[in-house]
């Protein structure tokens, strides 16, 4: 399914997406879309510059949306593995996550993901490996 | 260089730290032991369970700290990449991680880690690799 | 620079090639094809399936030939880490291998890949991290 | 099961190992070890020095024999996803590679391992999320 404007919202009102500044900003057909402005509270060493964990949480979350938005109702997913490439500094946000799903079986789903500076520059990327579990949405991510 | 007590305790009280959870414990010898007790606001979308992303964040933080503890002065590290691998849901906390390096070349550090729960039950393992930098200690997490 | 037909034709006679039965294809402008076309000697434990290694072992060939069709005179490139997703069942060959780097440093290069069968289904998906090196031109794969 | 020598025997004969120079020498309780005495012809670029991918097909072969070894009959696995790091030049064998499961549920495990050369210097490292599936036992790797 593709979100709505309206369900994404619900969504991204969670504490986690408001603590690391998080928003989903669409998720259909498989991929799924996301902005980071992290607050100060998540930029360490460096002011300014999200921490790589935060980069990362991210890219989890992008990759669960971009699963789920072809999920039937009553499944959910859950990461078994992601591996993360740090390609340049994180310097000028906001940030913009696109993840894409690249095969899924009854099981299994596999995803990749890249994230953008403000200016389109490449920052991370990665890819993403997901168990498909029976559940009622609740993106663990 | 082993890090004494109030070393750590400096770095502790940073902001992502304390935002997340995340306590250095002991940084000697190319090991690094760290603590996470996640607050309600990273614990999503199950109450009392970290989030993915905190769990990788304090893996990156720890593999840091396990490299830099045999850096020399004027010298630090940052992330290349990482993968991470959830075993088990994170269920019980605190979790504590232990990471290692493994091998340390001029401009490389490769490490490992490993993430438990109150039970010593495995939570998540993962690998990293990190760039060595010229830079006045900043640990990179 | 953009390898020749000729230049390719050298290459593709070595002997790990020949064992495996790897022909590159194309190198130019950090993207780089290759062709799988497993003898029986490395299709095992599946008679007409190749082994993952076999899989890996052209993804991380192919990926060295897009980094090194962009490095300039007097440089190559080596492999710092690789993952590797294997999506459905390597049945039918040839396999294709597409490499595609994403972003290269002064030092470091990463590139993602694809393998796909004969009907361009996926098989296998890939993240790898090359560091460039002082080296006259010998592909490290 | 721990594998006996004679049923180890039976599969060190097969076709794929002895064209890469595999030979399993243990497999019991979650763990297993394997040397790797590559012939000429999977030492490329460098003679003597066997290619990445070569190391690769022995981690996810002794990483599968570890799993295998705690499996009951007839249930077999196969590898879903493996990340590899290349630590040190692998000059001097024979390589030992030494696999062990880290975690393991009713449809995944989880495993690391480690390649050493002749002098025990690690060469490369790497984990692995496997499935396991039902089929009578012939090790996918």
């Amino acid at each position: 399914m593709t979100f709505t404007p309206d369900q994404l919202e619900q969504f991204n009102g969670n504490l986690l997406y408001a603590t690391v500044g998080i928003r989903i900003e669409k998720a259909g057909d498989g991929k799924a879309e996301a902005l980071l402005s992290p607050p100060a509270r998540v930029c360490w060493p460096f002011p300014g510059q999200p921490h790589g964990g935060v980069l990362f949480t991210i890219m989890d979350t992008t990759m669960a949306w971009a699963i789920q938005s072809v999920l039937a109702k009553g499944l959910s997913c859950t990461t078994i593995d992601l591996a993360i490439q740090y390609l340049a500094p994180a310097r000028e946000g906001p940030f913009i996550c696109r993840a894409e799903t690249t095969h899924q079986t009854g099981r299994l789903a596999f995803v990749r993901a890249d994230i953008l500076d403000a200016q389109e520059r490449p920052v991370a990327s990665g890819q993403g490996t997901f168990r498909i579990i029976k559940m009622d949405f609740l993106p663990n991510s």
